[in-house]
Parts: C-alpha cells; structure tokens; sequence
C-alpha cells in the first residue's frame, strides 16, 4: 500500500469522456491497494475564457484601462478547478470509486495575501487523511487556497503543479503522479533529434536545470518545491491506456521519476541537452575595472523587470578596462539598451554591441561533479562542426554554450550524440 | 437613505455588457444615498449547461442511471454565481463604486442538509451591515449557501430570488428589488388580454395565489418567505434604463410592490385573473361515504409524487354513496390513474372518469373577504358566455373554476372585463 498524488492538468480534462479515463487512471491505482488524492486543473480553455473576462470587464464597464481587483479574479477563476473537481467525484462514484471533490477553502489550503499569484504557507492535512484511510479518494481543486483575508487565493498559472506537490509533502506521499501531455523526461528535445530517449529518472537539481531552460515538463517552482520537501514526482502521459503498466512496473516505468539522486543508482555523466532560443547578447567595452561595476550594470536591469541570464566578464589585460557580456531574451534587448544608455555615467563604459537570435545550448548531468572533461569534449565537438561559440557559463551539473541561432539543431544534436545519449 | 437588496436574474447578467447595465442600475441607487447589497444568478443558460454535465457524467462514467452525489451537484452548479459577483464586482469597481463579492459560505448562509434543495437556516449578517455601512456594496452569489457538513448547498432551481429575500430579511433592508424580463404585476397575461394593467401594489397573499397560479413572476417559495418576514419585495424590468424613475416616484412606479395589506391603502375587490392550462380531471364514481376514503385516496397519489390541485367532494345523496372529483396536472394523468386501479379494492369505488386539456381560470382578490356577491358575478358572466363550469373550490380570496380548454382564453376576458380591470 502506498499512498499517492495523482495530478491531472486541463488538457487531462477537457470534456466529459476525457475525465472519465481519469477516472479510469484514478480507479487503477485504488485497485492496487493505494491512498489516492487527486489533484484537477480547469477544463482546456476554460482558465483562459474566465481570465479574459475579468481583463475585459474594466474596459467594457468605461474605464480607461483594464485594472481588476485581483480578489475578484481569484474568486472568478478558480471557479474552473471547483467544477472538474465536482465531475470527476461524481464519475469515481459512478463508477463504485468512493470519492469527494474538496476546494481550496475546505481543507483548507492556507496561502498569503498575494492575490492572484499567492504562495501556499500550510495544508491542513489532518481531515484529509482521516478520509484517505477510509479509503475516498480526495479529488482536490488545483491551482487554489485561501488567504488570510478569508478569500479565495490562486497560485498563478500553471500553479496546479504546485498543488500536487505541496498536497504530497502536506499528507507524506510516497509519490506524485503527474499526468500531462508528454510521457516524461527525454535526454533532448525529440523535434530535434530523433533519437531522444526518456529518462526512467532525473534528480531534482537536473530537472531544475532543464526546466529553467525550457524543457517545459513541469513548473520550475513545482520542483523547487519537490526538491525541498524530497517528493518523488513522476511524470507520465494522461493519454496512456488507464490499464497501462504503473510505475511500479519498474524495468520499463512509462514515465519519468524526478527523485533525490541518492536513487539514481547508475548515474550517468551526461542526463540532457537542453536550448534556450531567442537569446540576446548584450557586451558593454572598455569597462572601468572596479569594485561595484556589475551592480551598476545590473540594478537598472533588475528595476527595469529585465531578466538577465548569462553573465561574463573577462579578466582585464591591463587592470584598468575590462568587457562585460550578458544575455537576455531577445524581447527584452531594447529595454535593456535604453537602460544602459540611461546609466551610461554612472556605469562608464566606452561601447555596447549587441546581438539578437542567439541560442543557449546546455549539457546537463549531475555525474559532471565527478568526471573531468566534459567541458573540453562539447567544445570540441562544436569546434569539429565549425560552430562558433559566443560565451560560456559553468555550474557544478550544467555547461551552458551561447551560439549562432541557426547551428541551433546543429549542436544540439552534436553534443546529443557526443555523450552517447542515443545509444544506451 | 435606506437599505436595499437588489436582485439580477440570469438574462440581466448573461454577459459583459448586461452586468455592466446591471452595474449602473446599482450606481444609481448607490448615489442616491442607499446602502445596497446585489444577488445575483448565474449567466443565462450556464446553469443548465452545468446541470446537464452532472446528469451526463454517471452515463458516460458506464453507470446504468444518472445517480449523482447531490452535494458534488451543488460544488459544480453554484460555480455559475461566483463567476457572475465577481464580475459584477469588477465592473462596479471600475465604475468607481466600491464593493466585493460573498460566496455563500464566506458570508455564511447557513442551510440545512438537504443539498440541491437546500433552506436557508440563518444569514449571518454582522460582517455585510459593517461593510453597508462603509458604502461598500455586497455582491452576493445567490442560491447557495453552505451546509452543516462545510460543503456548498444549493437551494434549488430559482433560488436566487430567495436568497435575495433571505438576505433583505437578515439585514433589515428597506426593500427588496427583482429584477426580472417582465416589468412587474399584471392584472393578468397581457398576451390574452392586452387591456391587462400592471399593478402598482399586490398583497404577499395574492402575490402567492398568483404565483403559485403560474404568473411566474416570483418563485411561491420566495414569495412566502417574503411575506412571513415582511420584506417589501418590488419587481421590475431589469432593461429599463439604468436612469428610469427609482422605486420612490409613488405616482408611477416603474413595477409592482409586494407588500403587507396594510400597506394597500384602496384595495380593489378583485385584484387579477390567473389560469393554469393542461389540468386534468379525475372523477371516481359511487365511492363509499366513509371515514378515511380521502386519505385512502390522496395517500397513492402523494406516494408517487403526483401534485393533486382541486379537490371536489359532493355531498352524497342517499347517504351511502359519494363521488369525488380532484385535478392533476395532464401528464400525471396515466400515473393517477395506475395508483388508482392498483389501490381499487382498498378505496372502494365502481367507476373512474378522466379528462384532459382542462384549463383553471381563478379570480383573486384580498378585498372579496369583504365583498359578497364576487363567486356569484363569475359564474353569471361565464354563463352568458355559455361556458361550462366542471368544478369550483374558493378560499378566503380565490375563486378557481375548472373549465373546458377552448374557453381558457374567453373566459380570462370575460373575467377581466366583468370585475372592471381594464377600466381603472
């Protein structure tokens, strides 16, 4: 017996049919023995009709903009999760499943006050558990709580995730199912390189990696938050048969396990190739060389709400000027010039160039700590293929590789191959 | 200043642009110096598409029959009304009126058990009149509240007018404003008689003879809560413009107060005319004159949940024999008739006689307590019509008569014009 979190999103739910193969999914697992509590988006599209709405209703009504009181968009749009939470109780029960939706309110899922985009501070689990021992699956409303202001709170999109999470830290689950509309974790993107494989498991931190860089699967906050709290976290296809093998049929599990590393037995050098397209290079020339100099650089980005991303800076040939160059997204390049420009005195630099259309290529893999050149093979890898690199960033797991947008597929699939992650 | 409920029905909020009209009906009242609360219902046509759901989802789960959980029904219907207050809020923000939107259970309403078919308990009203009287408006859900086990409960179909009349009792308020698609009291159906007056004022008791009647303006249940608390409770068009006259141009009101006789300083003998179409007549013939040949009767019919309107016992003529005559809507006919030859031998009677496609026309009035000669007029006019009365029951201001179906329409006329009100 284990005792498990099962997260639909609202693709996973769409109509009626789809909620009943979760239904189907939901009854496999309590067949099996297991303590289930599910966790529901809104219906596909469903979020997005109540969102515009209350974005439209401030214009509709004469205001001159559309500014909403964000407690009303809270209580307007959790609306979406209070009724898949209701259908998917009713077709667990027509279908002998002893079951019952819950809203954020009722567990109570306690947030702060940061309406609209609010954090989870305590799930009040002891309620819940009780009713999990006697076997009724807990179908929980995502994406919501209540504030200390005694008002419906949402987490923000996407914020469904986060609830699964957070509702397996809150009851000690073993596991957390989440259901989406891929099958799990691949060594790259497959629209890339074919070859792709899935992961049969990615620690925490290489998933924080991957997912910060794109890789989509899950929110990065989800799994900051599952890291945190060490919850096991699978990620599998909604679109499986519910009679599909689980994950505990483990030589072939049909998903990925996101999980501390200490459960990565074999753990490989490299996980992943991760890219990040659409990068903007940002090099500022003949930079005074002194104490100070990144935070005059950086605070007018940070004001301006611009997210930088890569950060180099050249070690000086003379001790008195040095370069500096930083990445971020190519929508936000002329912000970021006009910021400099605006600074230009107080920073005191000679030129800044700047480069539009960049990709960030990043090698991925937690056994990276232990294993020298790494580094060395990805570059000579791109070197052999005449790519030319603009920049380069290292952490302990990661080496990440700023290029020329179109060798995008190029490298990818290079380095993809350079590691062997198509042939174990 | 006064206090005042406001109440919009599904049509008046069915989108943006109609709850924003239904924002600057509030306004009006808001710069007129009121304190206001506003129910509202769900979006016109959003309720049925989420009842639909609900009855659907045990079919497509593989169940033999719709068989739902109530209190899931209510989680998923009562999504409808918090959709549309928090609307309105924002639309009322935006016009620069303060106020926010109440669920059931923030405020709470208090129910009882029974969900789906809820009654309201208690409103708990300290938190709402502290915020009336910073000029906050409350927009409130209707027809929810929540139940002694924490879940939402619906009150049943049409409840919003009674949340609205719950709510103006719980706090006191001044009056209680419907807004329907229909302008207010008519003397009867101006489809069948265009010389139909609307009527400025109507007593809670002829309100619900009328209602109950099928005027349909007002739901009974609301009705009798209305009059039980005294709630003034005033209907009107809620597509009239935002500034047509208020409620307190007494001259010309622009609908109909429902009020406490006393407050109806002339009243009329005969106030309107109501019909109800598709009765049906059952007669038993030679039934034994005995105790407890009703209930053996009325018993089958209750059981199998048929509504028995009119009910006509002669006098029997030899003291041995009796005949009964009762009404039941038309398409309850087949049912009352199986409970009857199924009950033959413990009711005791030779023959049964039915007929379809009647029509109920009644005559109400609060004045005919002290007028006589009123039963006597009716019949008299309807008999120079050479209309046939099959059956007659009168209460202290009702008369009903059960005619032939053909009739219904000349015999409304007959009535109308035979009382004299077209003429006032």
């Amino acid at each position: 017996m284990a005792r498990i979190v099962m997260k639909f999103g609202g693709t996973s739910v769409a109509d009626l049919d789809r909620i009943c193969n979760v239904a189907r999914h939901v009854k496999r697992e309590v067949e099996a023995g297991h303590q289930v509590a599910v966790v529901v988006s809104a219906m596909a599209g469903k979020t997005n009709e109540l969102v515009d709405w209350v974005r439209k209703m401030p214009l509709v009504a004469g205001a001159s903009a559309s500014f909403y009181d964000a407690r009303e968009y809270d209580a307007i749009v959790a609306s979406g999760e209070q009724v898949t939470s209701g259908l998917l109780a009713v077709a667990l029960q027509s279908m002998g499943v002893d079951a019952r939706s819950w809203q954020g309110w009722q567990i109570p899922v306690r947030t702060d006050n940061a309406h609209g985009a609010a954090r989870i501070e305590t799930i009040e689990s002891a309620t819940l558990l009780e009713r999990l021992a006697m076997n009724q699956v807990a179908v929980v409303a995502g994406f919501q709580g209540i504030g200390p202001d005694n008002r419906i709170a949402t987490l923000g999109r996407g914020g469904s995730d986060t609830s699964a999470v957070a509702l397996a830290a809150a009851i000690g689950a073993d596991r957390c199912d989440i259901y989406t509309d891929v099958d799990g974790v691949y060594t790259t993107d497959p629209r890339i390189e074919p070859a792709a494989r899935r992961l049969a498991r990615v620690s925490f931190e290489e998933m924080l990696e991957m997912a910060s860089l794109g890789a989509k699967v899950l929110q990065v906050r989800s799994v900051e938050m599952a890291m945190v709290h060490n919850v096991r976290t699978f990620v599998r296809s909604s679109f499986d048969a519910p009679d599909a093998p689980g994950m505990d049929d483990f030589d072939n599990p049909p998903g990925t396990l996101i999980c501390s590393e200490d459960e990565i037995v074999e753990q490989e050098t490299v996980t992943g190739i991760a890219y990040a397209k659409d990068e903007a290079q940002i090099s500022l020339r003949r930079l005074a060389d002194r104490p100070g100099i990144s935070a005059a650089i950086f605070g007018p980005m940070a004001d301006t709400g611009i997210n930088v991303d890569m950060i180099v800076q050249n070690i000086s040939s003379d001790g008195q000027f040095t370069d500096m160059t930083f990445t971020v997204p190519t929508g936000d390049v002329d912000k970021a010039l006009a910021a400099l420009e605006a600074n230009k005195d107080a920073i005191g630099y000679d030129t800044v160039q700047s480069e539009t259309g960049l990709v960030k290529v990043s090698v991925i893999g937690i056994g990276m700590r232990s294993h020298a050149g790494v580094a060395a093979t990805a570059f000579k890898a791109l070197a052999d293929k005449s790519i030319n690199i603009r920049a380069i960033t290292t952490s302990e797991i990661k080496i990440s590789i700023l290029i020329d947008g179109p060798y995008a597929e190029l490298a990818v699939r290079t380095l993809h191959g350079v590691y062997g992650l198509d042939k174990r």
